[in-house]
């Protein structure tokens, strides 16, 4: 803010001279046409000083003429012309020991700022990493017209630029490479902004807390906004760092099955009947009939086991016609699926995802603890927390896990399923008495269950099937499946299924099958519980939910 | 087939004795009654005869106690009952070395053999392993009894047996283990076939040239009954070594991209606008609205490169409702997309693409070569061939590809596309002429590309776009997109799409895009094409066209 006094807004306002005064009718008298005669003719010679003057320094700038002026310009489009191979930096690259160097890079400008009319700042940014790259007036090298025309490119506009590596005079805060800047000669436009940005990737990537204090001077992003815009708020080195975690979650999951004799395969989305029960599936017109989007690959995987694939893995989309708008629900999103057969017991699958997901956590930290701390900066999370070692992962049975809530207050009567309050409650006593953010819970009721559950061998009303929680949230649901024809008939028709209608499936399991078991995982949900997103569309590329469909 | 002379069709049959002759009202004689009578009397004494007997029989029975009757039986369903532990050995690592050893095994009975009524072999199966297994009566360890029960299990159950490996007399060449067998001491079934099999294993995995011959006395399996069986088709020796195949395409596909700066996306199936222009799509009924299946991720993923995303690939559904009913169209496939930003020239991406393919051919060739000789027996197909070494692979333009047609004798007025059967043609011209079954063509018209595709910067009427090959057939097809939004809403008026149905896709390009191509491959093309399956159904799990939902 200025500090210079201001003009008083009192200040008296000379009156206009609208009439020479008296009361007699207008008309100007003979010495006024002479005065005013005279103003004009002096105007007019002022007039003609004037454009004598413009036209000399016209031509005076014509003679100025511009050494730099192959030096920056916009690019002709990239329609592949020529190739000259030449090789460009990654800003990751580039530090201190880089001094020296002449470079070559494509870079966005996230921020620019001149000084006076003869510099020029830049904060160059590629995806999570930025640097901070001058443009200053250089006899023979750099012109005052190219510091003009590079002080006027927009924000988010792609250069290409040329420069020197030069360490700069103290460590620089506001980009990713702090020991060093580079000295532009040369700068050119790749690709303009022709369109206003809704808001700055500045504005978008400040945590929370910068909006809380009372004298916030920033403009908070609703994430209504960044979905609405998500190609812009994608930009930003949070998200950034969000999906390359997401890909690192995927080829963590792969790569553990792919060490453990798994085949991944690809089921088909169209179906010809809707099936399983519970959630509602989307109807698609197919040709002159009707198909259904699968909500999940669970029969597809099933029938490969009894195809003998012995132990698949799917990583596909998935379909949920649920009018369901909650920070965890999408109607499509990435399912991590597997299904084995087991020898003896359906431990051996739960153990087996177990150690999955314990490889995943391991893998995430120790190979992107970079983008994780980025995340942080924008969604601060505690340390996402697991048990190791011998003790291994907390393992309770359901009817523990409401013995532990009944313990702390809650109703045993309104337990016959644990709902989204008391798994938020569950996380928060598991974490206090075991300090961990991750923890299984077996043994569910039968009743919960889809008809394809396999019961306890002891208890009818339980069943061998397990969850999966991560900071008080399901993140993955799992059991043994039935693999006898004669009770998955018998157990569809309990749960109000008719087996006619899901006879491809049934008739697998009437040629023989192992017995088996497996799991479904939310990729999202699991990206959005381990940096604590707080909402699932974050973990999402272009989220899709009853009200979203573009873009 | 019996040798036994059958009895002559033309044997006469004896009148029925309806009535005893005469008019007289039927009626029987006084004598007749007695006579009857006395029969009577006879069938009793013979009935109380034999049933002395059989229960002298079965006491007989019952004294000849099975002392093997733990050693064999129907498992009671597993529930989980138990967990021992105990190890089981796969096929595939027992051979000649392995004499001695005690092993246990779960595994499918391909099929079984009695000799006499006291032995049975078994040819037992695990996915594309086999090994030979014999029951034999031994004192105090298999019982007559255990050896009838188990000459009675019928192909394709699943059992548990154990046993001890030993030497065979003779190389057994029906099974993949050549050079030992089990002697079988326990025999259980875990799993039983509660469905008459469709066709036998065996008669699915045959060559077709086991038809062939005029005294073919085998079964030949359609392809329609296969997929209509798929479940049972799928557990062929062939089908394990295919989608083991497949697996290893997409993980080549995927190690190779994240070697080289990929980030792997996940974008929306479900979609708000029908996109693209040419293909068809899926209509989806989306709550009270209406949405549509992607019939490509080719707008999200160039959106991501305008989100900085710099390199990504997919690796999910894409959906055609074309009413196409050939051999290499599938209304659901398995999309392989990559899309980059180019520094200058977008044979970057071209060339990028070529070295991902060779990866994947020398890969598959490195690390499943048992599989493509699996495959191979059934599907017998010339090795497919690729040029190495500094000459690289053979890249034509599209106007060298005319010529070479023209040459041939294709009448140039035909060629202002290559349509498939030309495709073909010119697939055998190259191999004839470069010794090579993959090869590329570049510099497509501009008018067979779409609105998307980048014109060639000298010649308005090229693109700059390619096409891959694989034994004469498209498996990619990729170009420089545009990613300038004036020049591309210009394009999209020119091919009949209006931009304002487009308008997310193209306001991307508005808020700057760095130059960038890409291109997509068809998972299952590239595997047919690859190991010769002549019908792209074969290398799809569960195959979708416009007849087939199902199973």
């Amino acid at each position: 803010m200025s500090t210079e006094p201001q003009a008083p807004a009192s200040e008296p306002v000379e009156p206009t001279p609208t009439s020479a005064g008296g009361d007699t009718p207008a008309g100007p008298s003979k010495n006024e046409l002479k005065k005013r005669a005279k103003e004009e003719e002096k105007k007019k010679k002022e007039a003609e000083k004037l454009a004598r003057q413009a036209e000399l320094a016209k031509a005076k700038a014509a003679a100025e003429v511009d050494f730099a002026e192959q030096n920056y310009g916009k690019l002709p489009l990239n329609q592949s012309q020529e190739r000259l191979g030449r090789t460009r930096v990654a800003i990751s690259t580039l530090n201190a020991s880089s001094e020296g160097q002449t470079v070559l890079l494509r870079a966005r400008v996230h921020t620019s700022r001149a000084q006076g009319n003869k510099m020029v700042f830049f904060n160059l940014r590629q995806r999570t990493d930025s640097i901070q790259a001058l443009l200053s007036v250089t006899p023979e090298k750099v012109s005052k017209q190219m510091v003009k025309w590079a002080a006027g490119i927009a924000d988010e506009t792609i250069v290409s630029i040329e420069g020197v590596v030069q360490k700069p005079l103290e460590e620089i805060k506001s980009a990713s490479v702090g020991d060093a800047e580079i000295l532009i000669s040369k700068i050119y436009i790749i690709a303009g902004v022709e369109s206003r940005l809704t808001f700055t990737i500045d504005d978008a990537g400040r945590p929370e807390s910068a909006f809380e204090s009372t004298d916030a001077q920033y403009n908070r992003v609703a994430l209504e906004t960044r979905l609405n815009n998500r190609v812009l708020d994608l930009r930003t080195q949070t998200n950034q760092a969000i999906f390359k975690l997401q890909s690192g979650v995927v080829n963590l999951f792969r790569n553990y099955l792919n060490e453990h004799g798994f085949t991944n395969i690809h089921s088909p989305k169209l179906q010809g009947a809707a099936t399983e029960s519970g959630a509602s599936v989307f109807k698609v017109s197919y040709f002159k009939g009707t198909a259904f989007l699968a909500q999940s690959p669970q029969l597809a995987k099933q029938m490969a086991i009894a195809a003998d694939f012995e132990r698949v893995y799917e990583i596909g989309p998935v379909f949920r016609a649920e009018d369901s708008n909650t920070h965890r629900h999408m109607t499509e999103f990435i399912g991590l699926d597997l299904e084995m057969t087991i020898e003896e017991h359906y431990h051996e699958v739960m153990e087996l995802l177990d150690s999955l997901f314990l490889n995943i956590f391991k893998g995430l930290r120790q190979q992107y603890s970079k983008e994780i701390e980025v995340v942080g900066k924008q969604f601060p999370a505690s340390e996402f927390k697991w048990r190791e070692g011998p003790e291994g992962t907390l393992k309770l049975t359901f009817a523990e896990a409401v013995d532990l809530l009944v313990a702390d207050g809650v109703d045993r009567e309104t337990l016959d399923d644990i709902d989204t309050t008391n798994e938020k409650r569950l996380g928060a006593l598991v974490k206090a008495k075991w300090d961990t953010d991750y923890f299984i819970i077996d043994k569910f009721p039968l009743a919960l269950r889809p008809f394809y559950t396999m019961p306890d061998p002891n208890d009818p009303t339980l069943s061998n099937s397990y969850d999966f929680f991560m900071r008080g949230e399901e993140i993955l649901s799992g059991a043994q499946r039935i693999h006898d024809p004669t009770l998955l008939a018998k157990q569809m028709i309990s749960k109000g299924v008719d087996p006619e209608s899901m006879k491809g499936y049934l008739d697998a399991f009437r040629l023989g099958c192992s017995p088996h078991g497996g799991g479904g995982i939310g990729l999202e949900r699991v990206l959005m519980l381990f940096l604590k997103l707080n909402n699932i569309r974050r973990a999402s590329l272009f989220p899709r939910d009853p009200k979203r469909l573009e873009p």
